[in-house]
């Protein structure tokens, strides 16, 4: 049986460190009454939270890097960069760190974090790879936060920023990538440092970020490493089945049968569900702490997990979004496959995706719906306004419940949960997107797309090499921005070919950055 | 003497055409009380006013050239693309041509000339260039209008959108340029002509917007000719003195004397004011409508047009903005130079300017002070927001008043004007300049840069190749964006050759163009 299902196109994964007894609370399950709703995919800044972990453990940093310090300032950012009202200021937070930095005498690079949907924080702790190699460059190390999120609010607090369609106007990508250009023109000027040139690095929206912000900011960074960048996850630019497809398709190339097995409990959720009892019975089957209402909650909560489980498929256990195994759709086939006769296949489904909410054991019930985060969030906003990215689940290659995106019930309900209009053409008008081979091909330079085919956020982003210098590195055993990680011992041996290549190729643009200078001075 | 005066950089030239009897009305003419208060540039947009004449004939239309045929039409646009503030729309209003147009099967080109400050008609008007060669490209031409100029008023009314910093904090070229980005996605999108490569046109601030837009936007337009476009009359990118070094250029070459007598009339204009009767002299050897108040304002209206004087310094007549001789500057001189003996400086100066602001010999008396222009117009606005021009006048190469140019003064001035504050620095960081060469040698492509060195604003455009197809096109003997006027008999030989260039460049991108379409279908 396939209904239909709303997609809220939040690509983030905000929050999500909170809720080892809860789930991923979106947009969707805020809409009770509206019968369609799901879950949708976000990116995972989702899991970058400042607020307290209402659980005991919130994930340790990963393996205590010594290699992460910085110092955090604030910038007096202006709210609105592109029109003269008087708007107030908000204070920008970033996080620096100059202790390799060459000095402005030699030229020193300046690697600059494109803040994404989350406290940058966490990005800083995630982006092993820039605190890695920026010492070989002798670079100095910035990590900007994105406007409205982590500490960098407007209006002086969250509740403020957050308050209403017009306090959160200004979230915009724009705003953010022009918040990125004034903070190095003035950090350059401050430094004396006008001269260094600027790499920019970012992941998932962050990649987005660092690809148009070279594109439109070419007078500011020389190159960018966006890593699982979706871009063209607008318009028609890619099928709308696309995310959820590669979903399904890390889940069957594990297992056939798991991917069956999935593909048939949303109707033995809902057959369960009509029964009497039925909902209780469920309710007992997820360990769930409160009394399910609706089957829709706990089909959202089920396919949260599996879509994160995608981008997070790592060959190594990590502690980056949850405490997960290595290899986690792997374990959670095994659980789904394996399990004694008799098993359910609603019993099996609830131990498949406990490796996914409780790999540590210690959550004794689930929350379907996070309380503390019932209340708008950044990229909820973004997605309602700028990020509209159409998303289907097919009949056939998904193993998800039918659904067709429909934008006008999307804008309905933007309408009602945010009093804002989307703009779904705006993004490529703004940044293109269409053709962008095309586009790009005599125009642009210094971009490396980075993607891991795994990730379900690959399939939007920019998969072949558009000219020379505009380049995509494609991993098949790739998950979301890995790349950006800190090096580990267990790296696959593609993925340390991939990170030398982008070391090499960042290294080509600063000798050539460098080159042009020299024969400048020599003129 | 020296003293200091304040240049308010405005570089349009609007309204100029009701002013047969008035001097250009400035913001710094309006500044009556403030003691360095002086005329300052602008470009030729001023002379583009849709508000009735005040004396009898307004120029008439170039030739009245039947190219020119348009269809008027509206488009609602939004008054802020970068928040979703709930802003209301405004109708922009543009002119379209489409009976060349080849249509979208065969792809057929869109010429779109981007609007600079003014009434949208008198562009179309004076860019014959476009209308002329649109028909060989099988072309459509859209001339669309400037936020906040002409008829494309916010707010309903220009006294709506002018009434205050809040009304007119939208009117930034970054609004602009969105603008045409929307506008030209919807109309594509309307005549299913996605597909349909866009060449960009635009001359001064127009030509500014066009490199703009093909830079920001360059999977909206294919390219663009940005003629007169002083992309680089930012911060210290270039001297502060070029424009009235150059305009003072154009004087010298004609005649040294002419240059001297010009250079010696300030001190002698205010020996004179200062006179027992001296202003009411002044006010006689000027033939003014009113007494003169300060020699300030005599000073300005003076400045004004030997600045205008050099920007349409034309080898033919021409009624662009005022109905002229060819080669304005030589005859100004000869005037000067030329007088019985026994006549005064300033009887000769007057009989130099009397080319300028009375070549028919229509007027009786001029008014200094336009009253109908005492508000705030829109390039006044712009100066004091984000078009922020340094200009100084040099001690020796310049023939004006010795002036350097004072940020804090300026920024007070806007202050107390306009109830703003100038950002001195965000064009640069918004779309750069400072070593454009190094910038876009490999970022970019498309775009031609042409430029008259007998015009002032040359000083501050690119004047040199950067790439092999970032292009310079420099004619010694050119004016302010001559090649954007329809072709006449009496077009020297270099003028000729220059569009000739320039449409061989144009076919060139387009046959790129088609020629990776079509590789694209054949694969």
């Amino acid at each position: 049986m396939a209904k239909p299902k709303y997609f809220h196109l939040s690509l983030s994964l905000l929050l999500f460190i909170t809720i080892i007894t809860s789930s991923p609370p979106s947009l969707a399950s805020r809409l009770s009454n509206f019968p369609s709703s799901r879950w949708a995919p976000r990116f995972l800044g989702k899991f970058s939270t400042s607020s307290p972990p209402k659980q005991p453990q919130p994930p340790k940093r990963q393996q205590q890097q010594p290699q992460i310090r910085y110092e955090t300032r604030y910038f007096a950012q202006r709210l609105d960069h592109f029109s003269f009202s008087d708007s107030p200021r908000f204070q920008q937070r970033y996080l620096i760190n100059t202790e390799h930095w060459v000095g402005p005498q030699r030229l020193g690079p300046i690697f600059f974090y494109c803040g994404n949907e989350g406290d940058i924080e966490w990005f800083a702790e995630n982006t092993g790879f820039v605190w890695e190699v920026a010492p070989q460059f002798g670079a100095m190390i910035l990590f900007p936060e994105h406007r409205y999120y982590g500490e960098s609010m407007p209006y002086g607090s969250k509740d403020e920023a957050y308050k209403n369609a017009s306090t959160l106007s200004f979230l915009t990508a724009e705003q953010a990538l022009a918040d990125f250009a004034v903070l190095i023109a003035e950090l350059k000027r401050n430094l004396r440092a006008e001269g260094c040139p600027v790499v920019l690095f970012g992941g998932s929206y962050g990649g987005m970020l660092a690809a148009w912000m070279r594109l439109k900011y070419p007078h500011i960074a020389i190159g960018a490493l966006a890593s699982s960048a979706p871009i063209l996850q607008f318009e028609d630019i890619v099928p709308p089945e696309t995310f959820y497809d590669i979903v399904s398709n890390s889940f069957r190339r594990e297992s056939s049968s798991c991917f069956n097995t999935i593909k048939e409990s949303w109707d033995t959720l809902v057959t369960e569900g009509k029964k009497q009892n039925g909902l209780r019975q469920l309710t007992k089957t997820f360990h769930l702490c409160r009394e399910l209402n609706s089957t829709d909650d706990l089909a959202n909560w089920l396919e949260s997990a599996y879509s994160y489980l995608a981008m997070v498929n790592y060959p190594y256990a990590a502690e980056f979004v949850m405490p997960l195994p290595g290899h986690p759709i792997k374990e959670v086939c095994r659980k789904i496959d394996c399990c004694p006769d008799g098993t359910s296949t609603l019993e099996r489904i609830f131990e498949g995706v406990s490796i996914f909410y409780n790999y540590t054991g210690q959550a004794k019930c689930f929350e379907l719906e996070d309380e503390s985060d019932v209340g708008t969030d950044g990229w909820n906003w973004q997605a309602c306004t700028e990020m509209v990215m159409p998303m289907s689940s097919s009949r056939d290659a998904s193993m998800f419940q039918t659904y067709d995106y429909n934008l006008s019930s999307f804008q309905e309900e933007c309408w009602k949960d945010h009093n804002v209009k989307p703009r779904p053409t705006w993004i490529t008008t703004e940044f293109g997107g269409h053709d962008i081979k095309a586009t790009l091909k005599s125009f642009g330079s210094n971009i490396i797309f980075s993607n891991g085919l795994l990730d379900p956020w690959s399939g939007g982003s920019v998969l072949q090499n558009v000219s020379e210098t505009i380049v995509a590195l494609v991993a098949e055993e790739g998950a979301h921005h890995i790349d950006l990680r800190f090096s580990k011992k267990e790296d696959p041996e593609w993925l340390v070919e991939q990170r030398a290549t982008e070391i090499k190729l960042i290294e080509g643009w600063l000798e050539k950055f460098y080159q042009e200078r020299k024969s400048k001075f020599d003129m």
